[in-house]
């Protein structure tokens, strides 16, 4: 089971950076890493920004995927499992505009990391809901629906 | 009530790439325009990739977004209204990945242009669903609920 959690966000920041470019052009770091929970960090200014200066809709979803998605990832490397991540269905609630010069999000998974699994059909399947921060205020609020597939299958 | 179709294309797509850079690092254009539908596209490569080497989950949510909120910029230039745009909430399914060089999102209404306004709070709320294609299969059903304030309010 992998636990240096500074080792794991390098690694994850990379996949993100080197295979997804719209997470460099967002410029998203890991800001921490707990065993069952990650934050995200990105810069409004200037790339995340939308026509009233606040953080474009898009950007603010995708800041969001990429944490729930990254936090499915980290779960796994715990558990020593090897998937492809995909993710099959969100949800997101904008309720107040994002000002925040770097803005937050949050995941986090109250699950047992021992207990994760690949089902027969060599699928892991989990929900989670990730919150972004502008300030203190909870900014939007997105649930996922994550599907991990067992590799080689 | 605006009708030229092009020059509306032409001004949208200036509005995006001026105003919203993740639009303009994801090629996004106006593919088509007709008075109720609206139909963009995109570049897969190299901006919108994923580590599967397919569309990326927040690109496609993105191109949707922009596609449906291009959609009530569009209805309300031609009903000869002003407001600002946000969206409010919205839902994706991802049903099949998204390898298709060029995709398209098609949004549509079929709602009365003549009978769009403001309600007394100055807000007019519309929801509306995007289809984004890849080749000729859905590959991602996005639904958002989109509130125009009145400008000056």
């Amino acid at each position: 089971m992998r636990s240096d959690f500074k080792a794991l966000a390098a690694e994850l920041q990379q996949t993100w950076h080197q295979t997804i470019p719209l997470s460099q052009f967002m410029q998203l770091e890991v800001a921490e890493g707990l065993a069952k929970q990650l934050t995200t960090r990105t810069q409004l200014a200037p790339n995340n920004l939308n026509l009233h200066n606040t953080m474009f809709a898009g950007a603010i979803y995708t800041q969001c995927t990429l944490t729930g998605w990254g936090l499915v990832w980290w779960l796994l490397e715990q558990a020593g499992l090897k998937g492809d991540i995909v993710l099959a269905q969100a949800d997101i609630r904008y309720s107040a505009p994002v000002t925040d010069p770097t803005p937050l999000a949050v995941c986090r998974w109250d699950g047992d990391i021992k207990e994760l699994a690949f089902n027969p059909k060599g699928r892991l399947s989990l929900s989670l809901e990730v919150e972004l921060y502008s300030q203190n205020t909870v900014a939007a609020r997105f649930s996922g629906r994550f599907v991990a597939l067992a590799q080689g299958e």
